[in-house]
């Protein structure tokens, strides 16, 4: 049986890269820190497992394991993986597609009814002990679009619907779907955005999605409009988004991703009372690091066996192109 | 057709009385203040509608109005409205059974949510400018009991159980039903809350609720639990949840309900870091005083064509029988 050569690549993450004792059972496993500039000669390593896929140097992976074949990321959004020099090369690309869509939904849930329910200033107004009823909306009944149709843009707009509210899936192509009816695509934002009352971003990010929401988005969207971005910053043209916030010609945002993680302090989105800032942690929820190494596991014995991988990347895109 | 005489008491509320014109149309309304000494004679008045649900003297309606035979709450809690002279009378109450179940439902899905994410925690982050990251859980898998069989308590364990949490139901008889299986009883609920991570209070106040959550049921709930409490603050004895909250015997809790409300501004609960105190605002969402009055305008309908009417209550019980 073919015992392949693992190179694991830890560091930069909430969590460390967990013990790998069940992958050490089918492989041979060096574990090395992506913030280390010594690592040990690795000639025969075939398999890479990028636990920091925030990474900025993906491609020293090519020059220390020269004979490198498969680079699995224990991340969904794998932008920064898919450095110049990986999409070049014939090495495949495989990430963690399923492991997050449940959390990043429930995230994105909560986030929308403590919007939509004032939560923020009623601890507002508890810690000033002032009682001031008020009357807020029903999440039921509003309008969401939801940008991203892969795993995790589907389960949130399966759970928005559960909770009975419009939902437009926005894709790469026009298409009739059948479950969420009509896909709209990128190039219609605009359009899109006037008739919500939130815009959820769930897309990767490719060079294709740079910027896609952008003034004219934002606009769309209005002053009574909600943006909740847990994809990547870069979908986003951040100084728009400012600039938007405080004039109020958008109403509000939560925001769990940005241009530059973590975010600068002198940024102006900390201060803007109508912003929510969270720390890129829609996707980590208890027990994430193992479920992570358990999709690797699963594919690498696909490999061992000579079977086709799950989830791998068209590397052009940038993301598991659906099978759908 | 018998055009009745219609007592309408507004006043005591977040929102006034709205226009009852439509009412108008099929009766002879007489609009009153419950804070007002003087009203006109009624002598003739044979239905009331009671705006103000937590006002304190309901009893008045009897004196005011001797013909009296029907009282219509605009609430689905009447139990400042079951004075003893009005449970003693011939007189009929129904209540406005099914137009919060939503709202509520969803206010409760937020505060577990907003819990269990952490969300108060983000804020007091972002207000520092600090970015930590931290893992969560998520609401999936854990396991919530619904205090509550009527139809707030019955939607809130639906949403619950769209969001995946597994849910017990508590009610007043053991019994199986067929959408949540078992349903507990409150002489239980202190092993009910060993096994869950939060117990959410939907019933009624009924003199048998009166304090139902004490020191036992809140140190079986336990130092990782978390109560949410939209139904009635007698249902829980609250210095045992003061202390319990205080000591970290009980994890945290939601009220937005209390003994005496407004909160006074003396109670320990405003201060506690584990505790969110709300204004009694569960129920009130956009419209729902539209909602109210299409609810007494059915129920007048009926009357007038002699049907039995929705709603009515088991002034005994001091809730609307399930017909199940």
């Amino acid at each position: 049986m073919n015992v392949p050569q693992v190179l694991a690549v830890g560091g930069g993450s909430v969590v460390p890269i967990p013990p790998l004792d069940a992958v050490a059972e089918l492989a041979k496993v060096t574990v090395v820190d992506s913030a280390n500039d010594h690592w040990p000669a690795l000639p025969d390593a075939e398999v890479a497992f990028v636990w920091n896929f925030q990474w900025a140097a993906p491609g020293r992976l090519l020059t220390a394991a020269p004979g490198l074949r498969w680079i699995h990321v224990a991340a969904v959004g794998v932008d920064r993986v898919l450095s110049p020099e990986i999409v070049a090369s014939d090495v495949l690309v495989t990430n963690s597609r399923g492991v997050f869509d449940r959390s990043i939904a429930e995230y994105v849930a909560g986030l929308l009814l403590a919007h939509t329910k004032e939560f923020r200033l009623t601890y507002d107004l508890q810690r000033q002990r002032v009682w001031r009823n008020r009357v807020t909306r029903t999440l039921a009944g509003q309008t969401v679009a939801v940008v991203g149709t892969g795993s995790i843009g589907r389960t949130i707009a399966r759970m928005l619907k559960a909770l009975e509210m419009r939902v437009v899936l926005v894709g790469t192509r026009r298409r009739l779907d059948p479950e969420f009816g009509e896909i709209r695509v990128a190039a219609e934002l605009a359009a899109v955005a006037r008739d919500c009352d939130a815009l959820v971003l769930a897309a990767p990010a490719t060079e294709r999605n740079r910027g896609m929401v952008d003034r004219t988005v934002l606009d769309a969207l209005g002053s009574d409009g909600y943006l909740v971005n847990i994809g990547r910053g870069s979908l986003v043209v951040e100084d728009d988004l400012v600039e938007a916030l405080a004039s109020g010609s958008l109403g509000g945002a939560a925001l769990d991703v940005f241009a530059t993680e973590p975010l600068p302090p002198e940024s102006p989105l900390w201060r803007l009372p109508n912003v929510v800032v969270s720390p890129h942690m829609s996707a980590d929820t208890e027990g994430f690091a193992q479920d992570l190494v358990a999709v690797f596991l699963r594919n690498l014995h696909r490999w061992i066996k000579g079977e086709p991988l799950d989830n791998v990347l068209d590397k052009k895109l940038g993301y598991v192109p659906s099978t759908a």
